[in-house]
């Protein structure tokens, strides 16, 4: 499927300085060649227009939280809303409502994930520091570390066995592409930062998942993404890396 | 909008016992006045039909966890993704894309404040049981009711507001019911039910998801429900009541 062409460029607002909830929509984006501005990122006056937008005066979808994404008329937030939108107009989900809708499922527990894999290193509080944290963390990385990265690996693996995945053709949908791969792969890369002594052991009895990785990786437009400057590497976003809670 | 006309009952396969999150989806087929079966709850072999689907074998679009929804071929998973499917069929969702695409949003942040809710009782592992985390869930607790709790309030009190929302018409989108105002109204139930009095306090400057609250209470298909054998009581699911975490 062929992205829409458009004339006018999305708009998606999140915070400068990390990859964090944005790059889900970035990824989808950037693979479907749609022109877009990184507001916050790239104008002048970003940060203000975003920070209008959040507290609401005159805001009629108003966000709980960014990322959001304006295209015209619609402004719409929660990545797997932002997805479900985009999906359609990018050529990155299946146009039967049965595939839509199964794709969508698996992007939301997708963002099971990756609120567990922020809850890690703040599992008190988001408002206080890690170090303010630091011994919860340590107790509830061992149980993310030995029972959840694992049961959600082995979901995954076996949604693409049930696929037909193989790979060659990675794919947790159908045969082509979707924004669940995407997002799937941006998730295990930051796992692999995050975590990448546990993330490299269990890669390796997980082969459709390891080829979907590798494979995305790969795609000539997401690599020249990866390669630009509008890729803001992994820090202290939601995938942080303390050896402390790696083993 | 009325609810389409369906032979087959829908099937909701969920852990018996407790509302949990199954009861998102039981409010919107109650509300609605929809034929559906409690499968676990109200076939003999319930429990299995639910765990054959659970394990995998032959199913191709398998859930990460329950609840999930049969309707025919379509077996669809996660309480927003649910919901989704079922509000254009049950009239519980704007037809305009724009609207539904915002309810859905509202949606995915209750169900971000469901899973905080959830954590506070288990911050560190969902395979320990909450005797075993009482100090982390103590420190947890001041912030979820310190923080948290007001900040979603907050939220959708503001939605409510934008939306030119009344005592006498209390909806989170447009002027008649969505799935969206069910679910808040099921989570305030939650949060009175496991906080009392920090939700009772907080209530009070909240005056129109109070009224949301009351009103969909006194609904007549709602009433009915919560009277009925259907209606499983709050006990130890994601909602509990542990009074040293309320004050």
């Amino acid at each position: 499927m062929a992205a829409a062409r458009k004339n006018s460029p999305y708009e998606l607002f999140y915070w400068p300085g990390i990859p964090g909830r944005g790059e889900y929509v970035r990824l989808a984006l950037e693979e479907a060649g749609a022109p877009y501005v990184d507001v916050a990122r790239e104008r002048d006056t970003g940060m203000e227009e975003m920070m209008a937008l959040m507290e609401g005066e005159g805001t009629k979808h108003l966000s709980f939280a960014p990322p959001f994404l304006r295209d015209g008329r619609i402004l719409v937030g929660q990545v797997a809303a932002i997805l479900l939108y985009l999906g359609p107009r990018l050529g990155l989900t299946p146009k039967a409502e049965a595939g839509a809708l199964w794709t969508h499922q698996i992007q939301l527990t997708i963002t099971d994930l990756v609120a567990e894999a922020h809850d890690v290193h703040h599992p008190i509080s988001v408002g206080l520091y890690y170090e303010d944290q630091k011994k919860e963390a340590a107790r509830r990385a061992d149980d993310f570390r030995g029972q959840r990265i694992p049961k959600f690996l082995d979901w995954f693996e076996l949604v693409m066995e049930a696929n037909g995945a193989t790979k060659e053709k990675p794919h947790l949908v159908g045969k082509s592409l979707t924004y669940a791969d995407l997002s799937l792969f941006h998730t295990v890369d930051g796992l692999k930062f995050a975590f990448p002594k546990t993330t490299g052991r269990l890669m390796k009895n997980r082969p459709l998942v390891s080829s979907l990785h590798a494979s995305v990786k790969k795609r000539p437009k997401i690599a020249a993404y990866m390669k630009s400057d509008r890729r803001q590497p992994f820090s202290d976003g939601i995938f942080r890396h303390y050896p402390e809670l790696d083993k």
